[in-house]
């Protein structure tokens, strides 16, 4: 099945709707937002297995996977609707007003209110999750924010099918006319019409570096820029530290043989680089994960342009200088499977190398070699920014090698000692986005209700007649939420 | 006195010195940080009237003006620090884990952490409160950020003073080497090769939409884009209702002839728009306002360049087409002085002319005459962003005209009702930021502790152990903070 690309005056449509929508549904309440959200879920769950079929036709990915991306994306929307009705991320803040100060404090009182129309670019890799009715649609949309999402074409139909069912519950739940789009474009030219249209406000995106840092460049050279929160690119180190590796080298082995190739290799946080000092304990590390690595079985990637570049670019990798492949899955590969592979370079070729410090997105990681805890050090300070970095170690590990710690700890957004990267829990404590590259913006979460962050701005009301006061900063605070008054966080009413 | 332009291995000398720092004064505790904040506030006091002297030679400010804005300046660094060590601003979030969920759920704890060295460009209006030791600079160091002052060449004197005072402070609080730094610029290039300095990780600049735009410009291009806070330029609309007008037009235009001409016009939420209904109670306005402007006295302005700048920008508005000089200041001008003028434009004059939107650095105000509430909300509908809109009106003038009120909601980042602009109070509900081209990023304030959060970043810890964890993060909650766990907010321990 095909669509047809949206054209510039359809963009210009749903944009000039999304404006008008944005004046009503951002004065609806915390409740008639979450109310919304629920629906959707209920009606992504009432699309049934039809839906997940169209998926796996699409993306090739299991049913189960699929189910359980569904019930994730459900999840997002439910519990950021909970986030969104308890009112915690509103930041309401008030001063009353101190007359007999000089000069006399006026009452000032703040809270967060939504940025306009947000524009949403779904990700190849979940079709559900991070896709039309996934993090950026719910969080902007519990924001305040109508959204438009350009269709993923690689899922257009699967999209088309969610995108309905985001326009029932709008139906259903007594939504304005334009508080929500779904247009298709298979060329650039849509979604940086989309992004350059001036009544867009925020865009969210998950992708390539390329496409991200495109969109990117685009908003900033608007007459008035607007922020792109785009995650693009990662490629998760982990690092193996000395006395850890003396006593768990196997087992470390057999946890990450299951991370690197868990869905084809197919996730934002998969482990494509580890760093290791090389001794005996590495080469039993190698050597039991080359053991996993060889029993892999090959699946199919998610579409034929992801499969090619996996091809390509595992390829580049493994011709590059002093870079040796380490084990390959020993099964022959049918059309479009990706290959389990791991690789190994020195510390140097790493370092000197940027070329190996880029994503190669699928079930392939890179082992580096260090001389010693030194090298490793070094190594660290060549990493670009990333989603998550990983450390294996003792306490005693830790505790030696500070200046490492802190250095690792500086480049990541989400810091994990003696798991796995993959898995990406969706709960308040998640941080979901680094230093760029992996995002452009370090600051903002695409996971967890903090995501409904991205989509706000500061709005201070001073000197206002406490009736004439959003519900959010009125005296009697009607709906409880917390708010610092007067230095303090509270529930209670101002009296 | 002169200073020489800071060298480009100067600039990469004080970045590397900054780096370095980075990596200890990120560890220090938030009671290290305030007390470092608090020494600042003393040494700048100790400076006594011999800064204000030199701050006078080079600013035309009166004494009594700079006595206040040094104990603002010294109220921000003591009140960040307050609200350094009550650590509600780190957004401390805790989901422990659920060993029996399938997958099982891990223990993730997020919290803000810092950026990285912060370069601060200085206003030209305010030598002490938003320059050198100003609020972007005790906003960066509560965050954890080493800070890096390229001092306003209009009053370099003052600022090598403050640094002084700031350097003595850093040694006084055992800070590291490198925790600050000053260099002297008058041209572009030093400003744009601190910039894109690759250790720079942020910038706080107060001053021209030319200016700020350009090193933005400049930091979206670096290979690693960094945040850029720019507040530039805003024209701060006053919105005259018609029933309000009825009983007050008098007391307005006295309210307003005082903020107009409040410091010779020299603050960025100085008024220069007023927006009315073309009717009997805007001519009484008018009648009044003239007669306080013709008796106002021109005052020297900052700078020869402010005052170039002025009279060219006046000049030009003055002459576009349908625009009326209203009054002009009768006292004859000394040199440098600052002519306190309004001019008038009919509601088409300003819709068609974007010119009438830009902003005249000055005790000047453009009064636009509206057919309508129509007309009114038309002309709304094309101004720019803001950092302060106000509305005179009565309870009815606002209920009865929600779509207007609404729109101008919409364009600003502080609301206020009848009062006036100027004077930005420092407190935790002030924002002080609004929508392009006010500032380069709405969701920030400049204004009040939140502003500490531009130079963060959120960290998620996943499964470490609690010894290991920040103190800000442990289960015991030994600096007793608020944190958010398990979904609610609380001061508790984790048992």
């Amino acid at each position: 099945m095909s669509f047809q690309d949206a054209t510039i005056s359809e963009v210009d449509n749903v944009m000039t709707q999304a404006w008008n929508a944005f004046h009503i549904y951002r004065k609806m309440s915390l409740k008639q937002r979450a109310g919304f959200m629920r629906s959707i879920a209920k009606e992504l769950e009432a699309c049934g297995d039809e839906l997940l079929e169209v998926a796996k036709s699409e993306t090739n990915l299991p049913i189960a996977r699929l189910r359980n991306e569904r019930a994730r994306t459900m999840y997002q929307l439910t519990s950021y609707a909970a986030a969104c009705e308890k009112g915690d991320w509103l930041e309401a803040r008030i001063n009353t007003a101190v007359a007999d100060n000089t000069p006399p404090k006026p009452d000032i009182r703040k809270m967060l209110v939504p940025l306009g129309p947000v524009v949403v670019f779904g990700a190849a890799n979940f079709p559900f999750a991070y896709s039309t009715a996934g993090g950026d649609t719910a969080s902007a949309f519990a924001a305040g924010c109508p959204v438009i999402v350009k269709a993923h074409p690689e899922h257009a139909k699967t999209s088309e099918m969610v995108a309905t069912a985001i326009s029932k519950a709008a139906a259903n739940s007594y939504m304005p006319v334009g508080i929500f789009a779904h247009l298709h474009g298979a060329s650039f030219e849509v979604g940086k019409a989309l992004v350059e249209h001036p009544y867009t406000k925020a865009v969210g995106f998950t992708g390539s570096l390329r496409g991200g840092k495109a969109l990117f460049d685009a908003a900033n050279q608007r007459k008035e820029p607007i922020p792109v929160f785009a995650e693009m690119s990662s490629i998760n180190p982990v690092f193996l530290l000395p006395e850890k590796m003396k006593t768990s080298a196997t087992e470390i082995a057999q946890m990450y043989a299951g991370s690197i190739t868990l869905g084809v290799g197919q996730f934002c946080t998969n482990p494509g680089l580890i760093i290791g000092i090389d001794n005996d304990d590495l080469q039993k590390f190698m050597a039991s994960l080359s053991e996993e690595i060889k029993k892999a079985a090959p699946a199919e990637m998610l579409n034929s342009g992801i499969f090619k570049n996996y091809i390509e670019k595992r390829a580049n990798s493994l011709s590059q200088p002093d870079v040796e492949t380490v084990a390959v899955a020993e099964a022959e590969p049918l059309m479009y499977q990706g290959v389990p592979t791991i690789a190994t370079a020195t510390a140097a070729a790493f370092i000197n190398n940027p070329f190996l410090h880029q994503e190669v997105f699928g079930p392939y990681s890179l082992i580096i070699k260090c001389k010693d805890l030194q090298e490793m050090l070094n190594v660290t300070r060549q990493i670009e920014g990333q989603l998550t970095a990983t450390i294996m170690g003792t306490v005693n590990d830790i505790n030696e090698n500070t200046v490492l710690i802190d250095a690792v700890k500086n480049i990541c957004g989400r810091f994990i000692l003696n798991a796995v990267p993959t898995g990406v829990e969706v709960c308040e404590s998640m941080q979901h986005g680094g230093p760029f590259p992996a995002t452009t913006d370090s600051r903002f979460t695409a996971v967890g209700p903090d995501a409904i962050k991205r989509f706000v701005r500061p709005l201070s009301f001073q000197n206002w007649d406490n009736k004439l006061l959003p519900d959010e900063l009125k005296n009697e605070n009607p709906l409880g939420i917390w708010r610092t008054v007067n230095h303090e966080l509270t529930k209670d009413k101002i009296v």
